[in-house]
């Protein structure tokens, strides 16, 4: 393709792009497909010559967007907001269109600084002293992965060198909550912890790690000749949005020469707020952080935020340097190739850089405050009305409910709940994500799709109603 | 930003990508700045009111596009060839549009059986048999990480279900050549394994790993009470482009149930021409392979393919299923989450897709082969002129060149070596990598940008007698 077909078939695709985002309302909001009935309507095999952009934009229509679930519509209120906004989409437009790669600083260099920058505005937005640096990763999965091999590598002085994970002979342990992440779990297995050394530490009754049953654990594990290694606090969990303590978790961690990292992967977007900041007091005592820009803030997925305190620690870990990535650069520029798993890099920096400038910081807060306070309505409504329940507190934009008619319990509940909420989603009028708490199902709501306003919820909860109330 | 202001910026940043592309060939190929002048001139801190898209693209001119190194320039010899078509830059533009995201399949249908028919269409071109199921990864480090972490799971029997690593008391041993990509050994010491437990085995002349020095050091391991683990094999190494005798080390995998995995990151893509394929007979015999479209195929980068046989026991080490990623399509579907480290993916299919649509299997195979043509070209010329020499074969497009003056050799070769190439990027007329050979400085010329036409290659050759040929 041409700069000049590209010319025409982009200027068509922005309108197809701008018209389907005016327009997304109007779409079910969760994709009513079946399991390989979009496969059955693609080629089996890829074709020979060249198709026209005609043809690739007539099958969008016909057979990607039916199969869609709209992430970007107002109704959506499943999983988590995943705002791509479109300043930062525009941002990435451009990361593409320059089709450059970041293996060392001197590949690109306005890749690596424009990085160091946007992670550093974002920085000082959440209020992180400067002790903190960032990094762009793909997802808070992968940054907790690699936090946990850091702290393996420093609980055993760096045994990657020598040999490796076998040659420590007390079995590494690492601790989190049992509402912790499911990527918490995965990332110690994968780091090679195992599961019998993994502890779920217990919670209290708002689903916050308790500091006493930490150090409990930990003095547990000395005891038997383990090796405490790393805790893994969560701000603002999946489930419930509940807070870790992580002052407290942090002075154990400290004491005990824990690993600590910090999850704020969905939450962290609310410090840019300063009313909001007490709920992760403490985070300066851990050794890394992340925090997804790609979730309720707005950044055009895939950007998450790895902060870090020793970029030292994590270049061992991580660094590679065979002949044909070295540069004169080196030693006096960041490469950051050493602060992660892939060699290769994409210009990520661009949408988060796009979306501070084009919105800049004000704008940024009053729509966390608008999601917030659509949060407290909604809460408010749901405590109001008959045999609905609350199950959880509700510190920011994520309401666990539940409705509960008389002489409803148990798995006759459960059934209820998600015939409902299933009842929801195949209506197409709303999004939402059943999950379990206390061992029985609910009903998760997320605000904070870009585009839901106050009447947006209103007519959530109408539906939700509608849904659970009918006979 | 709403969907009309994005419509309008939308239109004014395709017609400066339009414009960027056409007239990438007038830019100096090696970004002329110096560590930290970007840095210096953007703010300190994030701005709180908003900026225009005017300020905005003022500073891509100003500040971005001078500290860029142009991949898309048709004199970029650097590195690899790492082609965003501009097709692929279009379905890319799509994904980022649309902002839906792959956590489960329920939560974009589309995303995930796109991906599988993109993937299932590229197995077809490379001549995979039916036998092998892909998935999109970020980069060949991850895909190599998965890799080894899979293989290390099933030397242990799911070792992470239990004790993880440190329970398996025979260390696990991993094999590569000293030619692997540098990604292997980081993927082995993340994985846990340990320096120690990493055996490069000897290399042939062509720089090819040898069979018999494998089946030696796997035999002296087995003796010494270590449990052989896995082999890495390169088809297509990156300094030489040397591909490791598959078929026979497939065998002694086979024979000593190593996990058997196979990087063919960049010459995978040259698979798609029939001609080249005995060049990785035996490539069925792997556990898992490794493609990269975003190199010289075109994808715009990021896009791996992995490709796996056994995509049960990937699940089995990669899955999670927290109740709020549960949902009815369950069992009858690919959750494309449990196939590698991140949970939220992008809809990186379509970027493959608009690819090998637009272009046809035929289109890219004639770019391909210009690509090789040009490339013996220049080998010829360089095995014809004073002075020059071609350091190993050129089976593909990468050639390995040095310039040796009369009386030269050793550290002042070397110099003479850096000196020169230096100078070619410092020029801005062509970009090319250093990499050492045989512990001696050469220069690496990776011919296959998607504009590099002949004419190109042989401005090329004058600019390199150029600068290495001056008194």
């Amino acid at each position: 393709m041409t700069p000049e077909e590209f010319r025409a078939a982009g200027h068509r695709l922005i309108d197809w792009i701008a018209d389907y985002r005016a327009r997304v309302d109007r779409f079910p909001v969760m994709a009513q497909t079946e399991p390989g009935a979009i496969k059955a309507q693609l080629p089996v095999s890829p074709p020979d010559q060249p198709e026209s952009i005609d043809a690739i934009v007539a099958d969008l229509d016909r057979v990607v967007v039916p199969g869609l679930s709209h992430w970007q519509h107002p109704q959506f209120f499943g999983y988590f907001p995943c705002n791509g906004s479109l300043a930062s989409v525009l941002g990435d437009y451009v990361s593409t269109g320059l089709g450059v790669l970041g293996l060392a600083w001197q590949s690109s260099p306005a890749l690596t600084e424009v990085e160091e920058v946007a992670t550093d505005w974002l920085r000082q937005m959440l209020g992180l002293s400067a002790a903190w640096s960032g990094v762009i990763q793909d997802t808070a999965s992968t940054s907790t992965l690699i936090a946990l091999i850091c702290a393996r590598e420093r609980a055993t002085a760096f045994g990657l060198t020598r040999g490796g994970l076998q040659a420590e002979p007390r079995p590494l342990v690492v601790y989190t909550s049992a509402h912790s992440h499911s990527s918490v779990n995965k990332a110690a297995l994968l780091a090679g912890f195992g599961r019998d050394n993994i502890r779920l530490i217990a919670h209290d009754a708002s689903y916050a790690m308790r500091p006493d049953a930490l150090a409990a654990a930990i003095d547990e594990d000395r005891r038997a000749g383990s090796l405490p290694c790393a805790v893994v606090a969560t701000a603002g969990s999946t489930t419930s949005t509940a807070f870790d303590p992580l002052d407290a978790i942090g002075r154990i961690a400290a004491e005990h020469t824990l690993w600590f990292h910090v999850d704020a992967a969905m939450a962290g977007s609310a410090m840019i707020l300063p009313e909001c900041r007490h709920l992760w007091d403490g985070v300066e005592r851990a050794d890394t952080l992340v925090v997804n820009p790609h979730k309720w803030l707005g950044a055009a997925f895939d950007c998450t935020v790895y902060y870090l305190r020793d970029p030292e620690h994590l270049v061992r870990v991580m660094s590679t340097n065979p002949s044909y990535l070295q540069s004169s650069a080196d030693g006096r520029v960041k490469n950051y190739r050493d602060w992660g798993i892939p060699l290769g890099r994409r210009f990520r920096a661009l949408k988060l850089w796009f979306l501070i400038r084009e919105q800049g910081v004000a704008k940024l807060q009053q729509r966390l405050r608008r999601d917030l306070d659509n949060a407290q309505w909604l809460a408010g409504e749901v405590r109001a009305a008959r045999a609905w329940r609350l199950l959880a507190a509700v510190p920011l934009q994520t309401l666990c409910v539940r409705h509960e008619p008389d002489g409803l319990s148990g798995e006759a509940l459960d059934r209820h709940t998600l015939a409902w909420v299933e009842r929801v989603n195949r209506s197409g009028a709303a999004y939402l994500t059943p999950a379990t708490l206390d061992g029985r199902w609910m009903v998760r709501v997320s605000i904070g799709a870009e585009n839901t306003e106050r009447t947006h919820v209103e007519a959530l909860w109408r539906t939700m109603r509608h849904e659970a109330e009918r006979p």
